[in-house]
């Protein structure tokens, strides 16, 4: 079934593609949360189309919440996950899905339609992207690392992330802000970025990268925690060496 | 000589797209040094490559400096304009190329060789994206619009813009901090974002896109006057409509 769920994905990316390049597609919804028409439609897409492989499946999607069935297999989907860039014209979003068999992550897709870079992960092929094995970094020290703080141009969130991360804004080789947790976790379990911290980021956007960072070599945590619980929110993700 | 001057582009975007994959494969060199070594070999061969056409010409780009001809016109030229999101995994880069004659920008390139999207504007073709005409949006409220700031994870910088700019923290619909002075520009261009804000932007990095912004309709000022001279660095760039 593995063929199956890349090509439902890689449609459902081709869907936000189309979306992207049309205009005017900001729903009135809330000024806060810069949620699009083309969301609830890819995540339905996605839905019916899984329903037809797996009849007994359940499904936890951003726009539906959670649609329970009998069986014990459920796919968590992010449709858009970088709504702010989608809006902002940025091609750095993704439509993600995990599937969880009796409460554990088994396979990952992340998809970036826009450059068609497909991230995949299950228990027996580890880490890839495009086909080809990934994994993360071996940077060590702090004041060689590249780190992404999951903010926008919020106040209230900076000072927050300023606070609780100084050494990194003051001592990392650079950091970065950028809103896509998905893609974020792929770029260090790909060995682009060293570390992802995130406080806000939501269990949708990021339990099917952070199968992918896991098996690519990195470490995550909840933001809160020591541990990592793929139903809560918010996380800290390295590639294993940095210390964070 | 349009068709050659965007070949040109083209083929400089795919040494940086081929250079972007490269740089995932883990090296012993660091990112800076590959993206330096991509820099300077893409303005290179944009260089040697405008000379075949224009034997006179001069050019000034962010690698090799001005280098001076007698004849008048000029090329301005960045090779990766976005070099942290370059190096970040984030396919939000260009290339960007401008014609000057007689101290007056008459061509404009800018290319994201990631998406394959290609800006483009001179006197008589006014602004395209593709091929296709484009504009500016309509939006005119600071609370309906999609505002991008210049910076990264520095804190020294974003007080500056939070001091400067409290309102478009408080009070736009979203703003999103974004490096890639010629993109953000592009993005306005074409009526994602509504306004770009950056005290910081080089002048080879603007130079091109705020012509294509120009011509898409919006409007341009160097961030410290209330005139656009675009030799200087600095931009405040509107979609003509919204007052900042």
């Amino acid at each position: 079934m593995q063929t199956e769920l890349l090509s439902i994905i890689k449609e459902a990316g081709s869907m936000a593609k189309e979306r992207f390049y049309q205009t005017s597609l900001i729903t009135d919804k809330s000024p806060k949360d810069l949620v699009t028409d083309a969301d609830r439609e890819i995540e339905e897409f996605i839905i019916r189309e899984i329903r037809k492989l797996y009849r007994d499946a359940s499904f936890f999607g951003e726009e539906s919440g959670l649609s329970e069935s009998d069986g014990s297999r459920l796919f968590v989907i992010d449709p858009i996950d970088g709504t702010a860039n989608f809006i902002f014209g940025v091609p750095y979003f993704a439509v993600s899905l995990a599937e969880i068999i009796d409460s554990k992550v088994t396979r990952s897709i992340v998809y970036n339609p826009m450059t068609e870079d497909l991230f995949y992960a299950d228990s027996a092929i580890a880490a890839e992207l495009n086909g080809k094995a990934i994994h993360c970094s071996r940077r060590k020290e702090l004041n060689e690392a590249f780190v992404i703080l999951g903010f926008s141009a919020h106040s209230e969130n900076i000072r927050r992330y300023e606070l609780e991360w100084d050494d990194v804004f003051m001592h990392s080789r650079k950091a970065l802000p950028l809103l896509s947790p998905s893609l974020n976790l792929c770029s260090v379990a790909m060995g682009k970025a060293d570390a992802f911290i995130d406080f806000g980021c939501s269990y949708e956007g990021q339990v099917a990268a952070a199968y992918i960072l896991l098996q690519a070599g990195g470490s995550v945590r909840n933001y809160e925690d020591n541990t990592y619980d793929f139903r809560k929110t918010g996380i800290i993700a390295t590639n294993g060496r940095l210390k964070l």
